[in-house]
Protein backbone atom coordinates (compact mmCIF):
# COMPACT_ATOMS: atom_id res chain seq x y z
CA UNK A 1 0.00 0.00 0.00
CA UNK A 2 1.14 3.68 -0.97
CA UNK A 3 0.70 4.95 2.75
CA UNK A 4 2.26 3.54 5.55
CA UNK A 5 2.07 4.64 9.22
CA UNK A 6 4.85 3.79 11.47
CA UNK A 7 3.96 3.63 15.40
CA UNK A 8 2.06 2.60 18.00
CA UNK A 9 -1.70 3.25 18.48
CA UNK A 10 -1.04 4.43 22.32
CA UNK A 11 1.17 7.46 21.22
CA UNK A 12 -1.00 10.85 21.05
CA UNK A 13 1.46 12.01 18.19
CA UNK A 14 0.30 9.10 15.89
CA UNK A 15 -3.31 8.94 16.94
CA UNK A 16 -3.38 12.21 15.58
CA UNK A 17 -2.08 11.41 12.26
CA UNK A 18 -4.95 8.25 11.99
CA UNK A 19 -7.58 10.97 12.98
CA UNK A 20 -6.36 13.22 10.10
CA UNK A 21 -6.29 9.78 7.95
CA UNK A 22 -10.07 8.44 8.88
CA UNK A 23 -11.38 12.27 8.09
CA UNK A 24 -9.72 12.05 4.85
CA UNK A 25 -10.98 8.31 4.02
CA UNK A 26 -7.86 6.89 2.48
CA UNK A 27 -6.61 3.53 3.09
CA UNK A 28 -2.79 2.74 4.68
CA UNK A 29 -1.05 0.10 6.42
CA UNK A 30 -0.04 0.38 10.06
CA UNK A 31 3.29 -0.97 10.57
CA UNK A 32 3.84 -1.52 14.41
CA UNK A 33 7.13 -0.37 16.13
CA UNK A 34 7.52 -1.83 19.84
CA UNK A 35 9.21 0.92 21.42
CA UNK A 36 9.65 -1.14 24.67
CA UNK A 37 12.20 -3.22 22.24
CA UNK A 38 13.86 -0.10 21.32
CA UNK A 39 12.36 -0.23 17.91
CA UNK A 40 12.26 3.48 17.68
CA UNK A 41 15.88 3.52 17.86
CA UNK A 42 17.11 1.10 15.77
CA UNK A 43 19.33 1.86 12.30
CA UNK A 44 16.47 1.62 10.15
CA UNK A 45 13.72 3.43 11.62
CA UNK A 46 16.42 6.56 12.57
CA UNK A 47 16.22 6.64 8.49
CA UNK A 48 12.58 7.21 8.92
CA UNK A 49 12.75 9.53 11.74
CA UNK A 50 16.53 10.96 13.05
CA UNK A 51 14.95 11.72 16.40
CA UNK A 52 13.83 8.40 16.99
CA UNK A 53 10.66 8.82 17.75
CA UNK A 54 6.98 7.85 16.64
CA UNK A 55 5.20 8.94 14.21
CA UNK A 56 6.81 7.94 10.85
CA UNK A 57 5.14 8.09 7.60
CA UNK A 58 5.54 6.95 4.20
CA UNK A 59 3.51 7.98 1.04
CA UNK A 60 5.22 5.87 -1.92
CA UNK A 61 8.79 7.20 -2.11
CA UNK A 62 8.19 10.15 0.20
CA UNK A 63 9.18 10.22 4.19
CA UNK A 64 7.77 12.34 6.75
CA UNK A 65 7.82 12.27 10.30
CA UNK A 66 6.09 14.81 12.66
CA UNK A 67 2.87 14.39 13.32
CA UNK A 68 1.47 17.80 12.13
CA UNK A 69 3.59 17.86 9.45
CA UNK A 70 1.81 14.85 8.43
CA UNK A 71 -1.44 16.12 8.43
CA UNK A 72 -0.96 19.19 6.83
CA UNK A 73 0.53 16.86 3.68
CA UNK A 74 -2.41 14.89 3.90
CA UNK A 75 -5.40 17.54 4.13
CA UNK A 76 -3.10 19.59 1.06
CA UNK A 77 -2.52 16.72 -1.18
CA UNK A 78 -5.66 14.63 -0.85
CA UNK A 79 -8.32 17.91 -1.00
CA UNK A 80 -11.02 15.50 -2.59
CA UNK A 81 -10.88 12.31 0.35
CA UNK A 82 -13.15 12.47 2.77
CA UNK A 83 -13.35 15.73 4.68
CA UNK A 84 -12.11 19.04 3.47
CA UNK A 85 -9.58 20.10 5.89
CA UNK A 86 -8.51 23.31 4.67
CA UNK A 87 -10.10 26.86 3.24
CA UNK A 88 -8.95 28.18 -0.07
CA UNK A 89 -9.49 31.83 1.13
CA UNK A 90 -6.35 32.64 2.02
CA UNK A 91 -7.02 35.32 5.43
CA UNK A 92 -9.42 32.44 6.58
CA UNK A 93 -6.73 30.31 6.44
CA UNK A 94 -4.65 32.72 8.03
CA UNK A 95 -7.06 32.40 10.96
CA UNK A 96 -6.73 28.47 11.13
CA UNK A 97 -2.72 28.63 10.89
CA UNK A 98 -3.11 30.81 13.85
CA UNK A 99 -5.32 27.93 16.13
CA UNK A 100 -2.66 25.14 14.48
CA UNK A 101 -0.18 27.35 16.26
CA UNK A 102 -2.01 27.63 19.58
CA UNK A 103 -2.60 23.94 19.78
CA UNK A 104 1.26 23.12 19.30
CA UNK A 105 2.47 26.38 21.20
CA UNK A 106 -0.29 26.21 24.07
CA UNK A 107 -2.42 23.83 24.52
CA UNK A 108 -0.68 20.77 23.50
CA UNK A 109 2.80 21.90 25.79
CA UNK A 110 0.64 21.33 29.04
CA UNK A 111 -1.90 18.94 27.98
CA UNK A 112 0.64 16.55 26.91
CA UNK A 113 2.39 16.58 30.12
CA UNK A 114 -1.17 16.45 32.31
CA UNK A 115 -1.78 13.27 29.69
CA UNK A 116 1.74 12.09 30.79
CA UNK A 117 0.75 12.39 34.54
CA UNK A 118 -2.82 11.56 34.90
CA UNK A 119 -3.37 9.02 31.85
CA UNK A 120 -0.06 7.46 31.11
CA UNK A 121 1.88 6.64 34.64
CA UNK A 122 -1.05 5.17 36.00
CA UNK A 123 -0.82 2.99 32.89
CA UNK A 124 2.91 2.27 33.43
CA UNK A 125 2.72 1.37 36.89
CA UNK A 126 4.41 5.12 37.87
CA UNK A 127 3.83 7.25 40.51
CA UNK A 128 1.56 10.74 39.78
CA UNK A 129 3.24 13.92 40.28
CA UNK A 130 0.59 16.20 42.07
CA UNK A 131 2.45 18.97 42.18
CA UNK A 132 3.28 19.08 38.34
CA UNK A 133 -0.60 18.22 37.89
CA UNK A 134 -1.69 21.22 39.65
CA UNK A 135 0.84 23.27 38.05
CA UNK A 136 -0.07 22.15 34.69
CA UNK A 137 -3.83 22.35 35.35
CA UNK A 138 -3.59 25.94 35.98
CA UNK A 139 -1.64 26.66 33.00
CA UNK A 140 -4.08 24.50 30.88
CA UNK A 141 -7.04 26.46 32.57
CA UNK A 142 -5.53 29.46 31.27
CA UNK A 143 -5.77 27.88 27.56
CA UNK A 144 -8.85 26.62 28.29
CA UNK A 145 -10.24 30.68 29.07
CA UNK A 146 -9.08 31.79 26.01
CA UNK A 147 -11.16 28.76 24.24
CA UNK A 148 -14.15 29.28 25.88
CA UNK A 149 -14.20 33.34 24.41
CA UNK A 150 -12.99 32.03 21.53
CA UNK A 151 -15.96 29.54 20.87
CA UNK A 152 -18.32 31.74 22.20
CA UNK A 153 -17.67 33.57 18.42
CA UNK A 154 -17.04 30.46 16.00
CA UNK A 155 -18.39 26.93 16.47
CA UNK A 156 -14.53 25.41 15.81
CA UNK A 157 -11.25 26.82 16.23
CA UNK A 158 -9.87 28.44 13.38
CA UNK A 159 -13.65 28.81 11.76
CA UNK A 160 -17.27 27.76 11.02
CA UNK A 161 -15.65 24.77 9.86
CA UNK A 162 -13.77 21.76 11.46
CA UNK A 163 -10.03 22.06 10.33
CA UNK A 164 -6.96 20.81 11.12
CA UNK A 165 -6.47 23.36 14.40
CA UNK A 166 -9.66 20.94 15.87
CA UNK A 167 -8.25 17.35 14.54
CA UNK A 168 -5.09 18.07 16.63
CA UNK A 169 -6.15 18.29 19.45
CA UNK A 170 -8.08 15.05 19.49
CA UNK A 171 -5.87 12.67 20.86
CA UNK A 172 -4.67 14.44 23.85
CA UNK A 173 -8.71 15.04 24.27
CA UNK A 174 -9.00 11.49 24.55
CA UNK A 175 -6.60 10.98 27.64
CA UNK A 176 -7.64 13.40 29.32
CA UNK A 177 -11.17 12.93 29.42
CA UNK A 178 -10.41 9.93 31.60
CA UNK A 179 -9.20 11.37 34.30
CA UNK A 180 -10.28 14.14 36.65
CA UNK A 181 -8.92 16.45 34.03
CA UNK A 182 -12.03 16.71 32.36
CA UNK A 183 -13.38 18.76 34.75
CA UNK A 184 -11.98 21.80 33.21
CA UNK A 185 -13.17 21.25 30.26
CA UNK A 186 -16.83 20.75 31.40
CA UNK A 187 -16.68 23.47 33.87
CA UNK A 188 -16.86 25.58 30.77
CA UNK A 189 -19.67 25.20 28.51
CA UNK A 190 -18.77 25.77 24.58
CA UNK A 191 -15.52 24.37 25.19
CA UNK A 192 -17.46 21.35 26.47
CA UNK A 193 -19.80 21.22 23.83
CA UNK A 194 -17.03 21.87 21.06
CA UNK A 195 -15.41 18.87 22.69
CA UNK A 196 -18.00 16.66 22.43
CA UNK A 197 -18.38 17.24 18.67
CA UNK A 198 -15.42 16.53 17.63
CA UNK A 199 -14.92 13.11 19.55
CA UNK A 200 -18.14 12.02 18.51
CA UNK A 201 -16.75 12.66 14.66
CA UNK A 202 -17.28 9.20 12.85
CA UNK A 203 -14.11 9.37 11.50
CA UNK A 204 -12.48 9.89 14.80
CA UNK A 205 -14.83 7.14 16.68
CA UNK A 206 -13.86 4.82 13.83
CA UNK A 207 -10.39 5.72 14.42
CA UNK A 208 -9.82 4.56 17.82
CA UNK A 209 -11.71 1.82 17.78
CA UNK A 210 -10.24 0.40 14.93
CA UNK B 1 -0.19 51.25 6.49
CA UNK B 2 -1.96 47.98 5.65
CA UNK B 3 0.59 46.14 7.74
CA UNK B 4 1.24 46.86 11.16
CA UNK B 5 3.66 44.44 13.44
CA UNK B 6 2.87 45.01 17.65
CA UNK B 7 5.89 44.11 20.13
CA UNK B 8 8.96 44.85 21.10
CA UNK B 9 12.00 44.10 19.11
CA UNK B 10 13.89 42.53 21.45
CA UNK B 11 12.01 39.96 21.22
CA UNK B 12 12.68 36.16 19.45
CA UNK B 13 9.67 35.97 18.61
CA UNK B 14 9.12 39.35 17.14
CA UNK B 15 12.19 39.26 14.88
CA UNK B 16 11.23 36.12 13.77
CA UNK B 17 8.36 38.05 11.96
CA UNK B 18 10.22 41.16 11.12
CA UNK B 19 12.69 38.57 8.74
CA UNK B 20 10.23 37.22 7.09
CA UNK B 21 8.88 40.95 6.44
CA UNK B 22 12.29 42.10 5.52
CA UNK B 23 12.80 38.43 3.13
CA UNK B 24 9.44 39.83 1.57
CA UNK B 25 10.44 43.60 1.16
CA UNK B 26 7.07 44.66 2.57
CA UNK B 27 6.75 48.08 4.05
CA UNK B 28 5.11 47.89 7.58
CA UNK B 29 4.35 50.07 10.83
CA UNK B 30 5.69 49.02 14.24
CA UNK B 31 3.77 49.99 16.89
CA UNK B 32 6.10 49.46 20.01
CA UNK B 33 4.54 47.36 22.80
CA UNK B 34 5.96 48.97 26.34
CA UNK B 35 5.84 45.33 27.87
CA UNK B 36 7.50 46.92 31.12
CA UNK B 37 4.11 48.86 31.62
CA UNK B 38 2.14 45.60 31.20
CA UNK B 39 0.81 46.98 28.08
CA UNK B 40 0.51 43.62 26.76
CA UNK B 41 -1.70 42.73 29.05
CA UNK B 42 -4.10 45.65 28.66
CA UNK B 43 -7.78 45.25 27.11
CA UNK B 44 -6.81 46.81 23.61
CA UNK B 45 -3.91 44.63 23.25
CA UNK B 46 -5.72 41.49 24.41
CA UNK B 47 -8.19 41.76 21.86
CA UNK B 48 -5.20 41.44 19.00
CA UNK B 49 -3.47 38.68 21.04
CA UNK B 50 -5.99 36.91 23.61
CA UNK B 51 -2.74 34.94 25.26
CA UNK B 52 -1.36 38.51 25.88
CA UNK B 53 2.10 38.04 24.19
CA UNK B 54 4.03 39.79 21.59
CA UNK B 55 3.83 39.88 18.41
CA UNK B 56 0.34 40.42 17.40
CA UNK B 57 -0.10 41.70 13.70
CA UNK B 58 -2.67 43.32 10.92
CA UNK B 59 -3.20 43.45 7.57
CA UNK B 60 -6.11 45.56 6.30
CA UNK B 61 -8.97 43.94 8.27
CA UNK B 62 -7.33 40.50 8.94
CA UNK B 63 -6.00 40.12 12.73
CA UNK B 64 -3.15 37.38 13.92
CA UNK B 65 -0.96 36.63 16.13
CA UNK B 66 1.81 33.63 16.62
CA UNK B 67 4.37 34.42 14.90
CA UNK B 68 4.46 31.24 13.02
CA UNK B 69 1.05 31.73 11.51
CA UNK B 70 2.10 35.62 10.69
CA UNK B 71 4.97 34.51 8.71
CA UNK B 72 3.26 31.77 6.92
CA UNK B 73 0.61 34.09 5.94
CA UNK B 74 3.22 36.34 4.45
CA UNK B 75 5.00 33.74 2.46
CA UNK B 76 1.65 32.36 1.16
CA UNK B 77 -0.03 35.98 0.42
CA UNK B 78 2.55 37.40 -1.45
CA UNK B 79 4.25 34.81 -3.31
CA UNK B 80 5.58 37.64 -5.73
CA UNK B 81 7.41 40.13 -3.44
CA UNK B 82 11.18 39.40 -2.61
CA UNK B 83 12.26 35.77 -1.73
CA UNK B 84 9.92 33.19 -2.42
CA UNK B 85 9.23 30.97 0.94
CA UNK B 86 7.51 28.41 -0.21
CA UNK B 87 7.63 25.65 -3.10
CA UNK B 88 4.69 24.65 -5.08
CA UNK B 89 5.42 21.07 -5.49
CA UNK B 90 3.82 19.51 -2.53
CA UNK B 91 5.77 17.00 -1.81
CA UNK B 92 8.97 19.21 -1.74
CA UNK B 93 6.81 21.51 0.68
CA UNK B 94 5.76 18.53 2.88
CA UNK B 95 9.90 18.29 3.55
CA UNK B 96 9.80 21.90 4.34
CA UNK B 97 6.81 21.41 6.42
CA UNK B 98 8.74 18.42 8.81
CA UNK B 99 11.55 20.87 9.20
CA UNK B 100 9.41 23.81 10.11
CA UNK B 101 7.38 21.82 13.00
CA UNK B 102 11.24 20.26 13.58
CA UNK B 103 12.20 24.48 14.33
CA UNK B 104 9.33 24.41 16.77
CA UNK B 105 8.78 21.55 18.62
CA UNK B 106 12.68 20.72 19.05
CA UNK B 107 15.37 23.86 17.97
CA UNK B 108 13.30 26.41 19.89
CA UNK B 109 12.03 24.57 22.92
CA UNK B 110 15.78 24.30 24.10
CA UNK B 111 17.33 27.18 22.02
CA UNK B 112 14.63 29.75 23.45
CA UNK B 113 15.60 28.78 27.35
CA UNK B 114 19.22 28.96 26.55
CA UNK B 115 18.93 32.50 25.11
CA UNK B 116 16.67 33.15 27.82
CA UNK B 117 19.65 32.08 30.40
CA UNK B 118 22.25 32.87 28.72
CA UNK B 119 21.49 36.26 27.09
CA UNK B 120 18.29 37.60 28.48
CA UNK B 121 18.66 36.95 32.01
CA UNK B 122 22.09 38.68 32.34
CA UNK B 123 20.61 42.16 30.56
CA UNK B 124 17.75 42.03 33.20
CA UNK B 125 20.25 41.57 35.15
CA UNK B 126 19.27 38.19 36.68
CA UNK B 127 21.19 35.41 37.70
CA UNK B 128 21.94 32.69 35.06
CA UNK B 129 20.88 28.68 36.31
CA UNK B 130 23.92 26.74 34.94
CA UNK B 131 22.04 23.20 35.75
CA UNK B 132 19.54 24.62 33.41
CA UNK B 133 21.93 25.96 30.62
CA UNK B 134 23.72 22.41 30.96
CA UNK B 135 20.92 20.46 30.46
CA UNK B 136 19.34 22.55 27.92
CA UNK B 137 22.95 22.92 25.91
CA UNK B 138 22.66 18.62 26.10
CA UNK B 139 19.62 18.21 24.38
CA UNK B 140 20.14 21.07 21.60
CA UNK B 141 23.53 19.27 21.15
CA UNK B 142 21.28 16.32 20.39
CA UNK B 143 19.03 18.35 17.73
CA UNK B 144 22.61 19.82 16.21
CA UNK B 145 23.34 16.49 15.54
CA UNK B 146 20.33 16.01 13.74
CA UNK B 147 21.11 19.04 11.76
CA UNK B 148 24.68 18.34 11.05
CA UNK B 149 24.03 15.13 8.93
CA UNK B 150 20.45 16.90 7.38
CA UNK B 151 22.86 19.79 5.98
CA UNK B 152 25.65 17.31 5.07
CA UNK B 153 22.67 16.01 2.59
CA UNK B 154 21.41 19.50 1.56
CA UNK B 155 22.33 23.21 1.91
CA UNK B 156 18.84 24.33 3.75
CA UNK B 157 16.82 22.54 5.97
CA UNK B 158 13.61 21.92 3.55
CA UNK B 159 16.30 21.42 1.04
CA UNK B 160 17.59 23.21 -2.23
CA UNK B 161 16.29 26.84 -1.14
CA UNK B 162 16.14 28.94 1.69
CA UNK B 163 12.52 28.71 3.35
CA UNK B 164 10.68 29.30 6.37
CA UNK B 165 12.14 26.10 8.09
CA UNK B 166 15.35 28.24 7.89
CA UNK B 167 14.30 31.73 8.73
CA UNK B 168 12.18 30.50 11.47
CA UNK B 169 15.97 29.87 13.22
CA UNK B 170 17.09 33.14 12.71
CA UNK B 171 16.36 35.09 16.32
CA UNK B 172 17.40 32.17 18.56
CA UNK B 173 20.44 32.10 16.36
CA UNK B 174 21.65 35.89 16.86
CA UNK B 175 20.96 35.80 20.38
CA UNK B 176 22.53 32.23 21.07
CA UNK B 177 25.74 33.29 18.98
CA UNK B 178 26.40 36.33 21.40
CA UNK B 179 26.96 33.19 24.31
CA UNK B 180 29.00 30.88 24.89
CA UNK B 181 26.42 28.63 23.18
CA UNK B 182 27.50 29.70 20.00
CA UNK B 183 30.81 26.97 20.49
CA UNK B 184 28.20 23.96 19.89
CA UNK B 185 27.29 25.56 16.42
CA UNK B 186 31.18 26.09 15.72
CA UNK B 187 32.12 22.07 16.37
CA UNK B 188 29.32 21.21 13.25
CA UNK B 189 30.86 22.26 10.30
CA UNK B 190 27.74 22.03 8.22
CA UNK B 191 25.49 23.90 10.94
CA UNK B 192 28.32 26.33 11.26
CA UNK B 193 28.06 27.03 7.34
CA UNK B 194 24.79 27.04 7.68
CA UNK B 195 24.19 29.62 10.31
CA UNK B 196 26.96 31.89 9.00
CA UNK B 197 25.42 31.55 5.31
CA UNK B 198 21.66 32.48 6.83
CA UNK B 199 22.79 35.25 9.74
CA UNK B 200 24.70 37.20 6.59
CA UNK B 201 21.58 37.37 4.07
CA UNK B 202 20.98 40.87 3.63
CA UNK B 203 17.18 41.06 4.31
CA UNK B 204 17.98 39.58 7.95
CA UNK B 205 21.39 42.19 8.24
CA UNK B 206 19.11 44.88 7.16
CA UNK B 207 16.31 43.63 9.85
CA UNK B 208 17.87 43.97 13.10
CA UNK B 209 19.55 47.14 12.32
CA UNK B 210 16.98 49.08 11.03
N1 LIG C 1 6.58 16.49 17.74
C1 LIG C 1 6.56 15.06 17.46
C2 LIG C 1 6.59 14.33 18.80
C3 LIG C 1 6.78 12.84 18.65
C4 LIG C 1 6.88 12.15 20.01
O1 LIG C 1 7.13 12.81 21.04
N2 LIG C 1 6.66 10.82 20.02
C5 LIG C 1 6.78 10.06 21.25
C6 LIG C 1 5.56 9.15 21.45
S1 LIG C 1 4.05 10.06 21.72
C7 LIG C 1 8.00 9.17 21.18
O2 LIG C 1 8.30 8.59 20.14
N3 LIG C 1 8.74 9.06 22.29
C8 LIG C 1 9.90 8.21 22.39
C9 LIG C 1 11.19 8.98 22.52
O3 LIG C 1 11.15 10.24 22.53
O4 LIG C 1 12.21 8.33 22.66
C10 LIG C 1 5.31 14.72 16.63
O5 LIG C 1 4.34 15.50 16.71
O6 LIG C 1 5.32 13.74 15.87
N1 LIG D 1 4.33 31.14 20.28
C1 LIG D 1 4.28 32.58 20.38
C2 LIG D 1 5.13 33.01 21.55
C3 LIG D 1 5.00 34.49 21.88
C4 LIG D 1 5.82 34.85 23.11
O1 LIG D 1 6.20 33.98 23.91
N2 LIG D 1 6.11 36.18 23.29
C5 LIG D 1 6.83 36.63 24.45
C6 LIG D 1 7.96 37.57 24.05
S1 LIG D 1 9.25 36.73 23.14
C7 LIG D 1 5.88 37.43 25.35
O2 LIG D 1 5.05 38.20 24.86
N3 LIG D 1 5.98 37.23 26.67
C8 LIG D 1 5.21 37.95 27.62
C9 LIG D 1 4.24 37.08 28.36
O3 LIG D 1 4.14 35.88 28.08
O4 LIG D 1 3.54 37.63 29.24
C10 LIG D 1 4.78 33.18 19.06
O5 LIG D 1 5.53 32.49 18.35
O6 LIG D 1 4.39 34.31 18.69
Amino acid sequence: MAIKLYGTAASTNVLRVMACLAEKELDYEFVNVNMSNKEHKSPEFLSRNPFGQVPAFEDGDLKLFESRAITQYLAHTYPDNGTNLIIHDPKKMAIVGVWIEVEAQKFDRFGSKLAWELAYKPMFGLTTDETVVEEHEKNLEQVLDVYESRLSESKYLGGDCFTLADLHHLPVLKYLFGTKAKRLFDARPHVSAWAADIQSRPAWVKAITA
